[in-house]
């Protein structure tokens, strides 16, 4: 039987009593999350989004309410009148432990069945178990942090934005489709028969017209759409923190993104981050780390003894030198027992996920070198090697020898997968790097044809500029990312604002003329009519929050998250329509048999 | 030839300027407004998002400089550093009018072609150059001021809910389709082959299911989307301010809204309104001004007069009677000679398109009645008539009789374009109204069924419940509008929380086992673990910020609208694509020859 809540209002939440209210009389509202039946007597906690309240049912109330209370069970929703006392067994685990309440009032305001989850943290119930009653998991304490620090971060970054003269905006998320990037969701257009829309991928083109139209400071807080295979930590639509300024260089984006992330660490997690923040350009962060997203909190830096075995007797280093490759090795400090052969083997199997052939290793031990591959060395060799690497006794000596790429991919991967192995990554500790000088361009193998790092409006550096049409390479971007912990957090450049420079681009890139105008025409033209020096930056806000709570699941920080298969467990979605509704929008299905 | 700002950075923006900052050294970046060159002497407005100020070019700087100058045209972005000195002619309609900055430095930044619109508030160039313009449109500072109040309106909103302990949770944009209510648009899914996402029509099950997950107190700032033919003042996709809370009533929701009005009227427009707000039933709104979004700024309001003519000699009347209908009129007070009688015949075919048949007229002048209809009226009628509608000298009553629908329908838009022909409204009269007491139901003539007035999750009011199945018709909602000016700005209900009585009210809806199940199966199914009493509220927020900055067209609110055949003429959205796209997403099109 539901009751009515009547003229009964919540005075308090139940997290938020203390002793100073003792002697109040209050009104909560919550799920019970525990009851203990003592004969004369009952306990219930009583929950709430801000925390727990212990209630107390004795022979004081009448028959009727103390046998109600008797029915009450787990996750029923009940609303209690009643006095604050001090409660005889403090219970100093919980805020409200010193207090409980005295009940003379008691409505059922909702009965539930036995939920199929338990309503706490760490419960080790299956994921899909979680994302179908998504309801409950969403009742846990820890999850409901989650989205209030997602919640408060969002306010502390609009407050620092709207005093700094930014202007949130809103922009389109209907659309025109980028044949550029990665790939769009799409939306049939009813009205427009034939045509589509696309979801953002982001409002990067939006955001300059932003610019050209004098809006000076833009941001926005805003979904973004890609249609790609899910990893872990992403999903189909997330949330990106995306700021322009006119009248800027990188100094001064740079010097306004730093004051925010300090605020942002200041008042979310109270650590006062150090400012400026560290800098490294891509091809030291490439050298050191073998990845443009270093992990900072830890050492086991890449270097290179490609001049040293270039014409070894041991053709696997040499051999691959001749074909183009190079030789690089980290070296695990004073950890060389920690990993047996077998370990080791792991590791080579580790890294064959990035196109690594194999790992060589040399173990510097307290009975000398034990390598299986220190028998192909020379003498001289192995201790150039040695010196090289740093190589002390108790060191572990890791190498790779491959292809430029392959060789920075796997050890860059290789450092931080030994790093986490070996749990010597300090919890709280945080390391801020901004990375810069990108390559404006890169290789595409498949398209046989440079294409932009970042993307095609990426201002190049003014002392590159003249290598655009010869050597494209070496030319370097007005680009930078925020890296923190090794996960890229943000990034962005100056972009282009001079028409000439936007053409000579595009040529650099290949595109015909044709091509170009279908697809950025509309932004070379506003081009035309004035546009400021400009660039900006996007936060990935959902990897923010993650860092912030400490998560390391992207779903641990959004409401309602999809699986790796992009389907919401809870809702069904997406689902099969009626051919009717599909008609209606011009379509048809084209399933393969 | 494009310069660089190289180490000028910008020190004030142009619009900020007073006399106070005279003497002082400032660096301003913006566009040229207009230059006049005066031989010896160039004058040059300079504009950015700020306002303007006017630069001068003199003898004491460089030839070079000087010739530079020259060379800039309107539109122009420019930088310049200059001393801040008294105008000789002080500019009194400008911020900035008492004071010039005398240039010594010069960098053009950027050339403009001669742009295709004026950059000037109440330019009357076509709507669509407007929109295909849409960056130099956005220069204006009209428009510019718009997106500044909707961003400090956003502000306020969340400063307010912030302050009551809402949490911001972010809702999924791709959802499950809704087979019910307007049309989705739809997202083909290429993982899952054959399955279609959903844009959102509005977060309603989401925020609802946020409350069973005990999150209490939630609101978003979200875009929503409606595939609709769009009419004046609606876009595809929309801006809403969505409101939910637990364990609450209609008044306590309605108390919170109140005080979030006070403060946005306060703090966007310096008014104070008047709280409580006022409050109407649906019924009442209906009876007295023909629609559930009156307009109180003015009176015209509606009386009924079918008792008097139902047995009439004038058979327009007492047969529309005879046939169920009914006829109502407006007397327009005071103003029968504002209105000719190819006026009224103007009149008479506006309502013809609400369905009106006709419009009849008495018109009491100095001389007497005069009227088409008074022949076919016994004196008796014709006496109680006119005491009926308050009637004077100097008055114009107008009848329609019909069914209820198109009498309320005609006269509730008749009474507003009559106040708008006579111009009667005072543009800063501010009339707030919520709506109560809706009907939980209406009839849908082409399901044969009743429908949800709102959604089928409205609470009905309590004293109606036991007619849920007997008399639907008569059965009131926990539903309330907030009404200003006559535009609904917001609406919302207490939700159902208890899931017995959601059963009686799918099956008073018609709606079978199978079909509930397929579309709310996952509510219900949630609904059983403890659902709080729950309701909430949603603004049109668009439509907010039109109200707050006195714009009647929806596009001066938004930075990039669409068209109503909801085309982007900007960007071109949608367009085409490749097959190949299509076929990824396991589509084709379907389109009639």
């Amino acid at each position: 039987m539901v009751e009515k809540m009547g003229k009964l209002r919540r005075t308090h939440m139940c997290g938020e009593l203390r002793s100073s209210n003792i002697g109040e009389e209050v009104v909560l509202m919550g799920w019970v999350q525990k009851k203990r039946n003592l004969g004369s007597l009952i306990f219930a906690d009583l929950r709430d989004t801000m925390g727990i309240a212990q209630i107390v049912f004795d022979d004081t109330i009448s028959e009727d309410l103390f046998k109600k209370a008797e029915k009450v069970k787990g996750e029923y929703v009940i609303a209690i009148k009643g006095k604050v006392r001090e409660r005889e067994s403090i219970n100093p685990s919980i805020p409200t432990g010193e207090i409980e309440i005295i009940a003379d009032e008691l409505k059922i305001l909702n009965e539930s069945e036995t939920p199929p989850i338990y309503i706490k943290d760490n419960d080790d119930v299956a994921d899909n178990m979680r994302l179908k009653y998504r309801y409950l998991d969403l009742r846990k304490p820890s999850i409901q942090n989650n989205l209030k620090v997602r919640h408060r971060t969002s306010k502390i970054i609009r407050e620092f934005l709207d005093e700094n003269n930014f202007v949130e905006i809103e922009t389109p998320m209907l659309t025109k489709p980028t044949p550029e990037g990665a790939r769009d969701y799409l939306v049939p257009s009813r009205i427009n028969a034939g045509k589509f829309y696309a979801l953002p991928q982001s409002p990067q083109l939006m955001k300059q017209l932003l610019m050209v139209a004098g809006m000076d400071r833009y941001y926005q807080i805003v979904k973004c759409f890609r249609d790609e295979d899910l990893r872990a930590n992403r999903q189909p639509e997330f949330t990106q923190v995306d700021i322009e300024m006119s009248f800027v260089d990188i100094e001064d984006i740079i010097e306004i993104n730093e004051k925010l992330l300090y605020k942002i660490f200041k008042e979310i997690k109270g650590v006062e981050i150090e400012l400026p923040i560290k800098r490294m350009t891509y091809n030291e962060a490439m050298e050191r780390f073998g990845s443009d997203k270093p992990d900072l909190r830890f050492g086991f830096e890449l270097k290179d003894i490609t001049d040293i075995v270039a014409n070894s007797d041991f053709k696997v280093f040499s051999g691959t030198i001749k074909n183009n490759g190079e030789v690089r090795g980290i070296n695990i400090k004073g950890h060389e027992s920690n990993f047996s052969r077998k370990d080791i083997s792991k590791l080579e199997s580790y890294i064959k996920d990035f196109g690594a052939k194999g790992l060589a290793w040399i173990k510097i031990t307290e009975e000398g070198i034990s390598s299986p591959i220190a028998k192909f060395l020379k003498e001289e060799e192995l201790e150039k090697i040695i010196e090289r690497m740093d190589g002390n006794k108790g060191d572990l000596l890791l190498f790779v020898a491959d292809k430029s790429k392959v060789v920075f991919d796997s050890l860059g991967n290789l450092r931080v997968e030994v790093a986490r192995r070996l749990d010597i990554i300090e919890k709280d500790d945080l390391k801020l790097v901004w990375i810069t000088e990108f390559p404006l361009f890169e290789y595409d193998e498949e398209k046989e044809r440079y294409v932009a790092k970042h993307h095609p409006f990426t201002h190049p550096m003014e002392e590159d500029i003249h290598l655009l049409e010869t050597r494209p390479q070496d030319v370097r971007a007005k680009a930078y990312d925020i890296v923190i912990n090794g996960d890229e957090m943000g990034g962005g450049s100056i972009r282009i604002s001079d028409s000439k420079l936007q053409e000579r681009m595009f040529k650099a890139l290949g595109l015909q003329e044709e091509e170009v105008k279908d697809k950025f025409g509309f932004l070379l033209e506003a081009f035309k009519y004035g546009t400021p020096p400009h660039g900006g930056i996007a936060y990935g806000f959902d990897r923010l929050v993650m860092l912030l709570t400490d998560t390391n699941n992207i779903r641990d920080v959004i409401a309602f998250p999809k699986t790796q298969s992009a389907t919401c467990l809870l809702t069904g979605a997406p689902t099969y329509i009626d051919s009717e509704q599909l008609k209606e929008v011009h379509m048809k299905l084209d399933l393969e048999k």
